[in-house]
């Protein structure tokens, strides 16, 4: 067999015990959040209808589509039939258009899964990664819009990520913002694109972008000069309150606004020049950023478009998305936690000197299980020296001796890692020993179903 | 656009909260009981390189490989460089190959996750589905292969699927059992196949089985008369017994008895016909079946030759994998749950009669869920007989009125939902009224982190 390339396919991960354990608990935490405010979970399958997926993102997306090989007989025909999901969104929209009436109205889900696109890979952009959605389909009063919003700021929340500032705007306000200073509308989505950049650039850096993008003199001038002011939301809404659609932008952005319970966990801005997918959204817009970083950690709003997509009626819906993978690498940071690493390790790790006592530690640590303490019996054989350092390697808290002279004796010895500390006790009491020295509480031992919920 | 076809593809599901549900908590309960025994998880891509994944699972496993198009220039050639995981062995043989002595050494390693496979669907058969795997790579000694059989069994104990009977035998018995009645090794596998019917065709029809392939009528009657002793298994033994390679066989397999507690949770037989993949697995093999079900729920082995395939050496390896797909629609059926159901529902639906009322009803909600209450506060408008019929869809067990009356007095109403019982009371006595009226320990509220121990 010719030497095969055993790393993982470009732009995709092997997930060792600490990443996968990392994922599983804030996974967890963002569906409790999510569970909280009502939202069900659905999942779909890796794959879509080739039909599903085409169209539905643009010439750019359309070519980080993986699609599938036809199969059998058709397989040489080089067409593909299926798809790898691309997002969370058109899974829900067909979900939405198949089981229509049978689903709750509004249907309020989320879903945690992977998705797949064909990108460049680069530090941070996978090709396989986590996106985390929730959506309202068929909620069209502004409590879903605030809902969704409420729901994400509770889940970063949860997930130690307070301090989240939520930019809010809306897709009228915006079209005001443009009308309003003589933009032509041909020239309004490049021209909230340079906007966008405000934070990063400066009112001198979007004013020359503008000008690049062939905005005319006078509304340069103009907006120069509201982002330069003391105020400039103020500024820019006052302009903004000239139009009348921008107007019905501004008043749902202060209705919304209203809605929005003071948690503690965020604070709420009205952000006028915060321009998401234009020809996506269709209301509110927002984002939420954390002051540990120069990046969205969240976002969505109202589009009420797509959902409907592969039915014969509109259906409105308000989602939003949590970065998870962005969110993922923070937390790690936080927890020190190198890529790659091991997980928490068992709490003990069981030498076998001899094969001749392997029957009776497999016994004691079947007891010790059975009180809620995870024992891993080492299953490579060899001297002691090399057992011990396996315990270490694997993160264990202690290695448990058994051999000739305590199985003789009734009794274990017991050797905590970090500290060297030897003891040799009766075996009865090396369950109530090692529950104490993991600290956790005592007589709870395993429970009717035979988990334990200090190992849960 | 011409209607597109919103099923999901062939073969694969739309999971709803109740599957959902019940899968998570399966899953955890699985992770628990193999932790508790000291394997870790790993998580790899969903896709595997192309010639990862060919050649490995013979000619009519290839064929149900999903392939994936190359992209970008390369997607006219209709040619194929990635293909869907099609197990979970695979992968670990390319991770063992891939990061070899960063590894642990025995590596312990447990892996839930879809594997992808375009065979036929069929009831309870999918082309998408999950496979639940652990193993030992690197461990040589039978610890290791009563560690796997000690956690299979546990993880299947955990999920209240306790009576298992662990039918063992091993590769050279098997052998051993083909030259013992003189059949030529030729034929030895497709014999084994026959014998391995024997629980449900019986003695006779075993011996017709054996006929038709083709083996020698004195070895038929041999075996024919073996199998309808009054014990088949002490016949078989004594006559696999005057083989060496027998012999080996049965003394490991004795020996690996003598390492199995008895735990309660199964029993353990020595089963002399039990014949699984002989091409793959080469020391001992078990399958766990339950009094419930006629086929098997969990099997494992020996495969030494396998996990080593991506490098020069040869790795020591044993696994088991649970039917996770059989055991999900036992558990689904014991908790008389209907597929594509809806998962618990939220605590408290809270209605808002009029948009003016949504701000307060927010913020009630909000004040809800710190204590630990989960509310869905309801997005489509509409009259208070159409929320409250949502919030039994939704099952909802109790549903919140807070109206202008409500607001005034500081109170708010709540109708438990199975009894129409209503209760109105001051707003800072709902959450201790809910969590009695839910069951749930008091005092608790939020904890520090926001989450609350009850809806975890």
């Amino acid at each position: 067999m010719p030497p095969v390339d055993v790393s993982p396919p470009s732009g995709t991960r092997d997930l060792f015990p600490a990443d996968v354990l990392l994922r599983r608990r804030t996974f967890a935490t963002v569906q409790d959040a999510f569970e909280r405010h009502g939202f069900e979970p659905l999942d779909t399958p890796a794959f879509e209808r080739l039909e599903v997926l085409t169209g539905k993102y643009g010439e750019e997306g359309e070519q980080l589509i993986f699609r599938i090989l036809r199969r059998g007989e058709h397989a040489a025909s080089g067409e593909a039939d299926l798809a790898l999901r691309y997002d969370l969104t058109v899974p829900l929209a067909r979900v939405v258009a198949r089981y229509g009436s049978q689903l709750p109205q509004p249907f309020k889900r989320y879903q945690i899964a992977s998705v797949w696109r064909a990108d460049r890979p680069g530090r941070g952009r996978f090709r396989e990664f986590t996106q985390c959605d929730i959506d309202i389909a068929g909620g069209d009063t502004l409590v879903a819009d605030a809902t969704v919003i409420l729901a994400v700021v509770d889940a970063l929340a949860a997930l130690g990520l307070d301090g989240v500032t939520v930019h809010l705007n809306d897709r009228d306000a915006l079209h005001g913002l443009v009308a309003a200073y003589g933009i032509p509308e041909a020239l309004g989505a490049s021209a909230l694109t340079a906007l966008d950049k405000l934070a990063k650039v400066g009112a001198d850096g979007v004013a020359a972008e503008l000008r690049e993008r062939g905005v005319a003199a006078g509304a340069v001038d103009a907006l120069h000069a509201d982002l330069s002011a003391a105020d400039p939301t103020a500024a820019l809404v006052a302009r903004i309150g000239t139009d009348a659609r921008g107007r019905t932008g501004l008043e749902r952005i202060a209705a919304l606004q209203a809605l929005l319970p003071d948690t503690g966990a965020a604070r709420v801005v009205h952000d006028p020049v915060l321009a998401r997918g234009l020809g996506y959204y269709t209301g509110p817009v927002f984002e939420c950023t954390h002051p540990a970083l120069d990046a969205s950690i969240a976002a969505g709003g109202r589009y009420d478009g797509l959902i409907g997509m592969f039915g014969d009626e509109p259906v409105p819906a308000v989602g939003g998305s949590l970065g998870l993978e962005r969110i993922l690498l923070i937390l790690a940071e936080q927890q020190g936690q190198e890529a790659g690493g091991q997980g928490p390790g068992p709490d003990v790790l069981a030498t076998v000197l001899d094969p001749d006592d392997a029957a009776d530690v497999l016994a004691v640590a079947a007891g010790l299980r059975a009180a809620g303490v995870s024992v891993d019996v080492y299953a490579g054989g060899g001297r002691m020296k090399k057992q011990l350092r396996h315990a270490d390697r694997r993160g264990a808290r202690f290695a448990l001796v058994r051999g000739a002279d305590e199985r003789a004796t009734g009794s274990v010895t017991l050797k905590e890692l970090a500290t060297g500390e030897q003891t040799t006790l009766p075996e009865d009491a090396a369950a109530r020993f090692l529950r104490d020295r993991l600290g956790r509480a005592d007589g709870a031992g395993a429970d009717a179903d035979g988990t334990t919920s200090e190992t849960a």
